[in-house]
């Protein structure tokens, strides 16, 4: 330490975030508190607390000279298919909120249901009304084309890649992912009959809901599995499809036929939440216990996993930082283009534990 | 019949959701259909099923002709505190979009997250960039002061009301959901041991988590459950209140609470469908069945209610129907000031049947 702030060393921005983790409050609070607002009571000491917290850090409500802002409108805009109207991925807008508060920035959303033509319509409105940059997201994490409009402004990629090499992205790290749900198995005991829930049937390869998109996320978390399996001298046991929707009952209807084939597996990595409840509910049905006879470990971290007892351990979606630093990346736009992977936390619940043969 | 359509008639545009109705496709079909789309493969068969119902209607992508958009920018706003960085209302947004979309108009969507600034920042800068009109949405019913410069634009609330008589609001029916809930439960042969779950701790008046808004909800069902059950000639036995959040663990340990004081409820009013999981928990922990021992109703329709066994019966949240009507209101402006209530109708699982006593 030399004395100075991190602020003042210029070792990036301080956020109201780490003000507020330090100061040991929330964020609004120190929000409210920096921004002199009276009409949400705190008391004389929490506001001394933020007061000295941004002060030690070196936080500064101006230090937004490498944003967009300077001479701009100081309105951004989130491009993308159903953010906006489907309940995945609402937390990505939180997070970019979060980034955009800091620097003063407004944020208009956009959903284009996506329909090309529609994107276009938006597209050119946004750029009509001078928005200083663009974040270009996807509900769920998949390959897109660029829109050529979009390269009339600056932007970021949330949660999409594309093939072109000059683009910024952000996206979850999902071979990472499928490593951290393997190798909590692996740690557990269970290794050779551990089963996957949630490959497409035969020559089908998405889902009806959603035009038909290949989502990355399972190709790379089973890519993560496989390695982290095969690292350890082992592979999965099989892979269970699931027909239609990754849904509750196609989670039950897929484990329910796995059971039925005389199948035994010891865990179940199931491709997401809505089918680990269903493999529950199938399991419950079969007579086996979650986690005594059999464990489950999905993927999302969405609220049904902490709906049921025992709460599913799940690897977390890390939707509000993937916002929060694709914001950041339109905002200071120095960086090299390239694809940031933002690990995907292990969320334990009890549906984890030693298989039943090594207790 | 006179021979003309509907839309011929002049009854009412009729709509992108009518013609799919009619043609018994999904209302993207018909978009993609009459919008001349070839990158989604229909059959030829279902195009044709879809012209022939969009003819038979009258339907007209013009008919536009009530709508803001003549000679204006064609973009309306919603403005919100919660509504897109939250899961809990999304398709409220689709809604909305599906009645601009017929009319040919653009959405852009903000939230301010609860902040008078922000939202002040946001309002002007929407008015400035010449908006032709804006949607006041709140992610939960409640009681809203209209900001001054809201009155900048034709305006309608969306799921809040105003005490000035001069608005256009759209809320949900919470009353008559009350009464809904109540009558399920009568019509299933409760009678005298009906529990509501979900009031507030005596000298609180909202979850921390929502700015301390007392949410109209509460009071407006729990009205119209007490009136349902006093033209019944009973009353409830009973409210049980939840501390902190309505969410599980609030309805879990508030249910647990209520069969330790020896209450034997045979029939569970619950505030939302979290606490009605929470609900079932707490009575399957007292090795009660539900609906076998305890029948369990609750208010929302989530997807959590689908996403237990069994199923809990929801009254369901009309947002989308809330959202489709606002913008119509916002786009047909003629119509006088009021506030519209859309029903809640029933979304029935599996957790009410006969009480015990009367089997």
């Amino acid at each position: 330490m030399d004395g100075r702030s991190r602020g003042q060393r210029g070792e990036g921005r301080v956020t109201l975030t780490e003000v507020a983790e330090r100061a040991g409050v929330s964020r609004s609070a120190v929000s409210f508190v920096l921004n002199g607002r009276t009409d949400l009571r705190l008391s004389a000491d929490t506001s001394a607390r933020v007061r000295r917290a941004a002060e030690e850090l070196g936080y500064s409500p101006n230090a937004t000279a490498k944003t967009l802002r300077t001479g701009k409108s100081g309105t951004v805009a989130l491009v993308s298919d159903f953010i906006g109207t489907t309940s995945v991925a609402n937390s990505m807008v939180r997070g970019v909120l979060e980034s955009l508060h800091d620097a003063d920035t407004l944020l208009y959303m956009v959903d284009s249901q996506g329909e090309p033509s529609l994107e276009e319509r938006l597209l050119r409105s946004l750029i009509d009304r001078d928005v200083d940059g663009i974040i270009y997201g996807s509900m769920f994490t998949r390959t897109i084309a660029v829109p050529t409009l979009l390269r009339n402004a600056p932007f970021v990629l949330l949660n999409c890649v594309s093939e072109d090499s000059d683009t910024t992205a952000v996206i979850p790290d999902e071979v990472g992912a499928g490593t951290t749900a393997a190798t909590a198995l692996l740690s557990a005991g269970h290794r050779d009959r551990i089963w996957f829930v949630g490959v497409f049937p035969p020559g089908i390869t998405g889902g009806g809901s959603w035009h038909g998109w290949s989502p990355l996320a399972l190709t790379e978390r089973l890519r993560g599995i496989d390695a982290a399996l095969a690292a350890a001298g082992t592979a999965l046991a099989g892979r269970a499809s699931v027909d239609g929707d990754w849904d509750v009952a196609g989670g039950r209807s897929s484990v329910a036929k796995l059971l039925a084939s005389g199948a035994a597996p010891s865990a179940l990595i199931c491709v997401n939440d809505a089918v680990g409840l269903g493999a529950y509910q199938a399991l419950q049905d079969a007579g086996l216990r979650v986690p005594d006879d059999v464990s489950v470990i999905a993927f999302d971290g969405s609220p049904l996993a902490t709906a049921v007892r025992p709460a599913l351990t799940s690897v977390a979606l890390p939707h509000e930082a993937l916002g929060r630093l694709a914001a950041q990346l339109l905002l200071d736009r120095e960086a090299a283009p390239r694809i940031h992977r933002v690990p995907m936390p292990l969320a334990p619940g009890g549906s984890v534990s030693a298989p039943r043969s090594v207790r």
